[in-house]
């Protein structure tokens, strides 16, 4: 399981949100608390701050490479991973996400590209359209967008984008259902799995063009929790493999806390550790009901905005506190809000009324802001379609909430833990316990499952894995970590 | 072992700050990494960010408190603590620190006053004025002007200011001569007690008025390094201990890594952290050759500075990384070019000649920075006297070193632990590995050493603990917080 973005302040940010909202002691603490068994240096094979694939290479290879490289070695040798070295010894497999499937930490361990921002060959890698053929056995997340041509409409609307985004004119999808993948792409059809007790293999869902809703703007009847997702998955391999000597090799991502950290948005942040918590919960209840031996890890990849649980707001010395009302007090998103706020200001050509609007929709019904000042209104009115930052540091200041970027950071990040037995506790934590190198993680992955990822590592030498892109977006390849910034995504 | 406002992010920066300098790989880390065990969580009794009072009573009295609590409960009663309740047990008890010996850490070990600022009178508990009588044997630090009247010089000036603070006219240090303490007040002083092997007990080393300068400030003629005194305490109390069955108890602070944080000085705390992890070793070295079951607890009370090791420098999205060669070029902190600057100012009337200072001898020479801009010039010309934090501010920004306030964060904190015996490692494992709350810390240290804190309690519930101080102070009282700041600690 990846909590990307998630580092040691989104526990102390969420455990104390928690305990507000709920009136808990200060002791009542998240279920993730109760399992930490360490912490994971993160730094990559270029950089001191790793970006998000270099940062699943090193769980998917075991080894580090540079800030955009997906399965790939330093040199941009593609590199066997755990997840294909498990499949070929007769494990099944499953990636569960909240973002674009094609996003870094699943491309990671199931495709091989120089850089990042190639997801349409992403989306192919996983499909199969490689030299080992399909080693994915279950998808489950957003992303559709790479699966479909540009200005073609998916066939499932959410009503969170409405177009594909590969630059060639393959249809995926379609491609994936004639080689006989079951294909889900909407609420209907994911309840349609029945918690993972009604899954044709492979499965392929897709449930959003490209990410899944923050949990705090998440509507239930349009999008299963990641909490859901990891039931349906879970039971689905269990199922699949409940007759066979091997098991199953699964990563659970929750992709956007890294996001969260991104739009420096703490009121989504708190609810996307939670929801993480939640899916933590259900695959430990899992590994409790199992038979098998089964092993949890958790852990982030880096830590994202340099989140901090308090900020100085005046010049005066800073007041040791900060305020998790605010949070609770906000209902939305911050990406939510600006694009309601941009949408209706499209929309109301008086002046008063957008004042009204962002006064009583926005500030007031969205985000829980009461209190705002002149200069903060006039801003908003004024920057009405480009308002995200702005509206999240609005909370953010009230609840004295630091950030030092919107990128990431280089903080040391948890890692969790758990087996339902004592040999599988002891492994993890002769393992893991303390503090290690992020590699360290992957290594144990395959030692534990014996796989041997250089063999893997040979049979996909010949991997299509550099750029297929024009010259003009070869430029952007200078500025790597540019491509993490989700809401740039559709450039590439 | 407290590493005071020490979180996280301060392992990351220092580590790959000795990475850059030593020209090591990413896996050489620092002797504290070898041993980590675990994290804490900080929150006080009364605020979701603690204080340094509140942050180091869960650890003497195993309790939470409010802050700027002293040894006393939520209600402001005495509580008993391992120091004491070791002391009566028969073990020999010492207190190493690098700031005032009257500042919050030591003294909630040693002293029981309803708040930290009430200095006067910690010094004479700590000397034994209170209903236990002396249970402090050693003491080595900083801090003689709470034991001497204001506008009185001390017998031993080292340049690093030259009057007491007490508010009375005792001469505390006289009197604790006059009461058979062995005092020590400079570095020909420490030296004469030879690595420790030659100290009569009680020992009061007071080596500054206020702090011990900075590590990357230090003076070693002047002043011994943190490893130098943990040294000498650590064999003056095994020789003094040698006969008995009873070992000793030693708090051992890097106090002044909060300072670091507080100042927002990037390049002094990586410096304080490394004289922290020597110190660590010494006493690892020590625990290695021992014939007795050593413990090793190391850890923080709290974070300071909301420290982030990235920073975001303008409005383009941000590249992922941070500049430690910035950190090495600077050869002094904060603190010490800002007094040099405010010195210098004050005797050079030209104003070029300030100018020239700026540049050549404050920026170049002291910071390492060979590129200020106009506007930075012209600010220090403007501001010489009071340039500390835009001077820090100016190697942060060059480094990409985040903060998000001159105070505390609520981030939990790293737990170091080591023993020479199986069954001590046996022990801090069972306590303290993984996610815990900071007073499983102090209630580990009872337990293991059998003590009964509760008794101890019995004994001081008499103690003078109320404040003595005139209406005018008792107004700041109502911000407990502003008492941290230790650049305003004089007004105390």
């Amino acid at each position: 399981m990846v909590s990307d973005g998630m580092g040691p302040a989104s526990l102390s940010l969420t455990r104390s949100f928690r305990q507000f909202r709920d009136n808990l002691n200060y002791d009542d603490i998240l279920l993730l608390d109760k399992h930490q068994i360490g912490v994971s240096r993160t730094r990559s094979n270029n950089s001191l701050v790793t970006d998000s694939a270099a940062g699943a290479d090193v769980f998917s290879c075991g080894l580090k490479s540079y800030n955009g490289a997906i399965g790939v070695d330093p040199f941009k040798n593609p590199c066997g991973t755990v997840l294909e070295a498990a499949k070929l010894d007769g494990y099944k497999t499953g990636l569960v996400v909240t973002t674009r499937i094609t996003d870094a930490t699943p491309a990671a361990f199931s495709a091989h590209v120089d850089y990042r921002f190639q997801e349409d060959q992403i989306a192919e890698h996983q499909l199969g359209y490689y030299p080992l053929g399909r080693v994915v056995d279950l998808i489950i997340g957003g992303g559709r967008c790479h699966f479909y041509p540009r200005n073609t409409h998916t066939p499932f609307n959410d009503g969170f984008g409405d177009a594909g985004c590969r630059a060639d004119n393959r249809n995926l999808i379609q491609e994936a259902i004639n080689d006989g993948w079951s294909y889900v792409g909407d609420r209907a059809g994911f309840d349609s799995l029945q918690d993972g007790n009604n899954v044709t293999f492979p499965l392929l869902a897709l449930l959003a063009d490209t990410d899944i809703p923050y949990d705090i703007d998440r509507n239930s009847s349009i999008h299963p929790s990641l909490a859901e997702q990891t039931l349906t998955a879970l039971t689905a391999l269990e199922n699949a493999t409940k007759d066979s000597d091997k098991g199953f090799f699964i990563l659970i991502e929750g992709s956007r806390i890294d996001h969260a950290g991104h739009d420096n948005d703490p009121a989504a942040q708190v609810r996307e550790v939670l929801a993480y918590d939640d899916a933590f919960k259900v695959a430990k209840d899992f590994a409790d009901n199992s038979d098998v031996e089964t092993i949890i890890l958790s852990t982030s990849d880096h830590e994202t905005g340099g989140l901090a649980t308090t900020r100085q707001v005046s010049p005066s010395y800073p007041d040791y506190l900060w305020y998790p009302e605010v949070l609770l007090n906000a209902s939305h998103s911050g990406e939510y809000t600006s694009a309601h706020l941009r949408e209706s200001s499209l929309k109301l050509s008086n002046l008063e009324d957008l004042k009204n609007f962002v006064v009583n929709e926005i500030l007031h019904k969205d985000l829980g802001i009461k209190n705002p000042s002149n200069e903060e209104i006039n801003y908003l009115i004024k920057h009405a379609t480009t308002a995200r930052y702005f509206l999240n540091n609005m909370v953010s200041f009230r609840s004295q909430t630091g950030w030092s970027t919107h990128g990431h950071s280089a903080v040391d990040v948890n890692v969790y833990g758990y087996s339902n037995t004592d040999s599988g506790l002891i492994k993890i934590y002769n393992a893991l316990a303390g503090n290690h190198e992020n590699t360290e993680i992957g290594q144990f992955m395959a030692n534990y499952l014996e796989l041997d990822l250089s063999s893997v590592t040979q049979k996909i030498k010949d991997t299509v894995h550099s750029p297929r892109i024009k010259q003009d977006e070869l430029s952007l390849d200078s500025d790597d970590t540019l491509i993490d910034n989700h809401e740039h995504h559709h450039v590439y």
